[in-house]
């Protein structure tokens, strides 16, 4: 960390464990304010993911209708899931295309990444754009407790559909913006 | 929920409290996937949030650097602060405003919402364009535990920040990408 910013830091003195699940940990930690003090912090740690904006020869995207239990709605979303411990983000995308769509890509293109909510928790989304798509046999899911169908939309309708609020998670209108700004170039 | 996605939806059986935080709530519901069987989800309950994307009269972004402990990083980032328990966000949004960069704002405009991460959590951000800004005193901060300092970029300089990595964000990089779409409207 730059020295300039010193007077921003905060330094962890002690971390609990308060629970390790099957997607998260949540661990409280007890930290050195810049001006001496202490205070609490509470702590998602989370495996981290990748995203898809899959696209089709004639500007469709690819994306996938599911239930999400947080947040009690069904979404429409860009093909994503999180990495398996130890696991290469393009192979994790290979696998969430695959499982999500049905599909294999020929071009593989990292976009960018970012944090999702870097106030409470470490999870880092690296988005890719994806093309040249081809039917995928798919063998076995990693994931069976997981139900969700693909939907085609063409691109300047989803971009539409992220400035309207139609479509309303972080990773969907980052990777859309993104795929539309790298297309163009 | 719509009739037609039926085959989608996961319903909540059991509800078991894990921790119940300043900030977070963590959750772990066992709930009937749509196949019948059951499975576990875990949950962070968050109380929503408000970002503002302040701009100037001659276009430059008032910004906050500070460190986030989560991921161990100094950020650039918009304006921003959860709802405090009750509170309507239009007096988050000027309370954090006001707080984080010693501004008022004379005009507010909602720009969108979305969610930062519904796999795993509710959260929920409401992204604002505030403009005719004048100083504010503060007289009094809600949370003395937070230190960030203010930065003035101007738009177009943020946007390139928000598209090659350097601001890296969900919520500063749609708020930017937002308040571009409205201010060119």
């Amino acid at each position: 960390m730059v020295e300039e910013y010193q007077h921003l830091i905060e330094r962890g003195l002690t971390q609990e464990s308060i629970y390790r699940g099957q997607l998260l940990k949540l661990r409280v930690d007890t930290v050195a304010l810049p001006n001496g003090e202490t205070a609490q912090r509470e702590i998602v740690e989370h495996p981290g993911a990748v995203a898809a904006v899959p696209v089709t020869e004639d500007d469709q995207v690819i994306m996938v209708r599911q239930f999400r239990y947080p947040i009690n709605q069904i979404t429409i979303e860009i093909p994503a899931g999180k990495l398996e411990f130890g696991e290469e983000p393009e192979t994790a995308l290979k696998r969430e295309l695959a499982e999500e769509t049905g599909l294999k890509a020929g071009k593989i293109q990292l976009l960018g990444e970012f944090y999702s909510a870097p106030g409470f928790s470490n999870e880092k989304i690296l988005v890719y754009l994806v093309r040249e798509l081809s039917p995928q046999v798919i063998t076995e899911k990693t994931d069976s407790e997981e139900f969700l169908e693909p939907v085609k939309i063409p691109l300047d309708e989803a971009l539409r559909m992220a400035a309207d609020g139609r479509l309303r998670d972080a990773k969907t209108i980052i990777g859309l913006n993104w795929a539309k700004a790298a297309l163009r170039e």
